[in-house]
């Protein structure tokens, strides 16, 4: 049995491969989607995959993934500081939540310091480039499989 | 004659019944909606009920509500703490604004200590459960008396 | 069945309708304790009505709450922000707490902002003028009736 | 040859003119339009211009920009103080930024007085009312100047 | 026509000439009345003067004054620090207020540096000693002069 | 010959044994002035207990301390963490003081954490429940036998 | 009819051209004055344009400003973020104040982040080089005509 | 014998009578200065009267004042915040000092609100008019004779 | 049958009746010793009594205690402000932990303010000097003998 | 050719299995060795595996990673928050780093709520369990892969 | 060839051994230039050395040092602190600097706890008395020769 | 007679010469114990010279410096900045204490601005380079001299 796992990514990955590539590598986010779904398939998940710009949006997924009884990978980007209604809308979530950001936000400046989202996240993996998206794949089998 | 009282509801409250009900209680939105007609018929309101998980709706409503010369009661959610831009359209409101929380938010955790939204409100309720929202308009009345 | 509920006021509200007037308005504390009284009939609740300026006296009038069983509505005037024995002898209460502001702290400086006893207390309403002791009441009944 | 130069709007400035009027003027957002496009003629720019309550939006219209290889003069509004994502988009352009604000904004109170967008502005300009976007266009043909 | 000042004084000053006479003095508060009414009777003042331990007494002293139209000389001691209550108090007093302390208290730790009253006395004064009574009926008289 | 010993009780504690006994223990106040004058006994001592709701009470009983040249032993309770007219009368005492809370003061919330008292308190013991009393009592015979 | 306008230039001003030239460029304060005053000229200016390293210096200068009822253009400097003096002397001029920095310094390090004199100009334009100057001019003329 | 009694004046207050009149008022600093010649003939003291608007001119002074053994009475006005150089200065100075205010500098804005140079005056006293440097004079005679 | 208690000294501690004798007194460590091993034996403790200056040790201590079921007595001296390797090591252990402080810590400066491993211990003694050990014994006994 | 991987683990680490195993589950550290080597067999490294309760320990460690020019898989544990010695090591390593934390440090409190370390790890990995070193590992062939 | 550095003495430095002997020594300011001008002589160094206690002509002198290539040795006494226009002077610097406090700053309180000059300041000698000017030449020597 | 003069090293400081050499240079800590060694002999010192990466091998050394009545030249390295156990240590040493620093650590990060250390120490040094072990101990020979 297949289990449900969504992927969402916040505002500006959509730019990435042209955003800041110094920071942000030069692989683009369909690039990443391929690989997600194919380390998914490997891991025995359905992928739902999205990106938007809007936090709205993203809430909106979050409600969709709880009505699903969904797991989420999630690259909050930009919203990772200062969103409090993305942070309830985790809250609602009922399954692991896995957070990934591209670069070591930890070594960036002052605002980058601190992801609200920490909060309620069950594993966080920075640093690591696109292939984070990998690990927090893998990171969330293993979550599932202790849950299991 | 009436009065136009827009009930406007913040990010995740479509949720209400369904997220975090040890928090927020078993009612749903559409029974809250539901008795704010009641009761606004009762005061003599014309009640404009609407939710959004968007910012940007809302902000969209509020110019609607001073181009209509309405009262406000706001649950502003998850946008309470940190939104501007929600802050500055209820700067624009020329009518009593009274906010509302279900939850007590003075005790929970940190960042939900302070709403901003406080800073323009004129009457504040929190804690009273979904029955705020009756308090709210109730306090409306007295509010709209007072300036009558 | 009568509940017993006490409705304590802090220091200076004895000056109510002669107190800053602009900010407190006119009615006078004996006013508002008739209202309250006509009310609290109304909700089935037996009134201890009070007012002092001295902390241990509102101290003592909780400790004597404890003993009757009593819920409380309490306006602690100046005593909200700094009064830990205050705080400490609310905790002991086993019954709903509501807190009630005649102005809508919030808006006031620095100083008013935080009310400690808001750590405390289920209900919060403030700014509905002293009309916030007719909602604060309702408020009461609707938590007696959750807990019933 | 003309130059790309996009004047991007934040939140509530669709309501210039009945806004705060105090604060902010007469003058309307339509109006404000009209004297970019005349100016922006004169000065050899190829005028953008548009406004939107929704972060989103004025993070598309960014992007869209980056692509265009535009300049970028903003007046993010609301979201100046708060808002990493619309930052992170602003750091995408390649092109000067400036930024401007109706009113003064360090005169006004805490939540207005430091603007997160300055860190990746090239030019502030603030305080000079709907003049001031007279004046951005002017200092963004200096900066263009510069580097051309 | 004499008018009605009262000198009110705070915990711990009963002790004056006992207390920590190396920052205090030995003077006794009976001997700083008697100047007061020896001073007060050449400028015209029908003194009150009194001490207590007790915020609520000193809070009651200072309502008879708003009753009596009187001005007030203060030394609230270890009160001026957090009481809130009594700042409030004072708020409703119609006359001038003169604060005054008997050390120069922005000399000593951190917790005596930052006096709550002095954000409604009209003048303060401090470390001056037990003169400093003089200097502050003086200074009673120069601001009523201001105001006849 | 005995030693004048003041055993003083701030705010609540006339409720041990009600008050939140998960934190308190079930002893009463009665029972822990009972072992007190016991162990008083043992050590020479001729105890002085009392407890007080109100702050001024407790200044007085310390300026009779002051006067009778007793040693004091005190549980500021909700008085520990911001009253400054306590602190300024223990000042005054010149024997040695030793604080004592029934609870572990430092493991509970934010504003439990600092007592003021402390900062004149010759010895602290806190989290040994209605025995801290005891220690209290030989820690005081320590001190007073190296000063004898 | 000219109008009197100051143009003050604060400590370190006098080496513009050879000062940290990365961030100041090479254009020299005399060049900046010759284009203040053709650009006052035009604008129907009586320029009085001036440069110091001391501080009372400026203060002497806009005491004089205050006498001629004059507007003042300043560029403080490193006196923008510490000076109380200048400050004060910048609150007794009539006329609007337009505040004008060579860098953008609210993206340089911390001290340089937060100009005190902001909170008394009218207007700021900082990190237009050189031409801020120019900018600063037409900003004043739009300001006078708002008043005449 | 008469004593040397320095009165000096910081920054801005040659302007007294036109300065910002609501707050400082009417009388200029040659009165101030002929009722401070009066007051000081009266008890005794040889004064040197003189007002800077440069902190070093203060220093220089107050170097001249220890040399003459005098006391100071100082108005510091805008330096009284952030000037060390002159609070290092006023350290060498062996004399009772006494500091003075025309405005009652704790009511006002957050930069007036503590002043540096308390940290070594005997006296401080603020809010009083101009009538303060009379009462600085009386404080003054007052220190004087408790070391005499 | 015998209860292990160890009791742990940090670094430094080795000093005792050398080191600070004003803050510490003149008593050695090994008289310490020799009246913990008196204490424990009349208690029924089985004492482990140990110091060292290095952090690592402390935790391999502890460790030792973990498996041995044993009850900790701990000085953690200078690590008690920051080492958060030791206090996780504390919070291994499953029996009582009692942490004794020679010096009264809550009146020395800043940095000795607040001890991090107060937020695990369940007893707290400072400022009876090394009689304190006595008392950090007596409380162990009185939290055993609730357990038991 | 294989690469030097040293795996460090520091104080409590020898614990794991045992230590609050809610938080740190029950494998103990010899099992996480062994997949560390499996691990690390089938991607090429050369595996060194260490802990230490002893900073000094992990800086000699990292000392010879130098040396030996090797990559650094390191769990500070206790050591992350308040240890400069050991990020001083850090910053020598020329390879990169890879942090990794059991449990999921942001949700803890707050002295555990930033990792100085991060400062200079490449990759930063927390919540994941013991499997973290599995991911840890990965994502440093990653980084070699890029380096390559 | 020689070598030109200069060396500047800040406010108050003037009253070398008289002011605050027990702090900065009996030696006079002339004394310590003549030690400069042996030891300047010795290390090959033209020496200008000078004295003020204005901080325009510190900025003079340091502007005059950039147009004479030359190096500097300051102690900028008071001004350490809060001046930044000293600090913009001495980044226009473009040889060493050393700093040289007679005191040693860290140890005293809060105000001179942190240097601003230290930002900019190659070396930084502080506690070793007028002795430090000696050590500073000779810091001095050795940073010009490693940049020879 | 020669005096006993430790000179004492901190972590990491057995890579001199190897780490981040941009920084601390390419001396190694051998050749810098020769030149302490000449140097020492030239001002008739006995000297101990030694390193540790471990903080109680230091603390054990200052123990051993107490015992011998030596002087103390010490570079805490990266326990500069946190450890009260050092702090504590060097608190026993009653011979001056000299502190040194290889890089000027004001101009560095946030983690480096503040030393603990320089509480205690008579004189600092910092940003010299290894020769600041050379001004190091000629400080230390004028601090004995003063005290001789």
């Amino acid at each position: 049995m297949t289990t449900a796992v969504y992927v969402l990514n916040g505002p500006n990955l959509n730019m990435l491969g042209k955003r800041e590539p110094h920071l942000y590598g030069r692989v683009t986010l369909a690039e990443v989607e391929k690989r997600c779904r194919e380390k998914g398939a490997e891991l025995g998940f359905d992928i739902f995959f999205a990106q938007s710009n809007a936090e709205h949006q993203l809430i909106d997924w979050l409600h969709q993934a709880y009505e699903d009884g969904a797991a989420v990978v999630i690259n909050p980007a930009g919203l990772s500081f200062r969103s409090i209604p993305l942070l309830d809308a985790l809250k609602i979530i009922q399954q692991p939540i896995v957070e990934i950001h591209v670069t070591q936000i930890h070594k960036r400046g002052d605002i980058y310091e601190h992801s609200l989202v920490s909060a309620v996240s069950d594993v966080v993996i920075c640093g690591a480039g696109v292939f984070g998206y990998d690990l927090a794949l893998q990171a969330m089998a293993s979550k599932l499989a202790e849950l299991a």
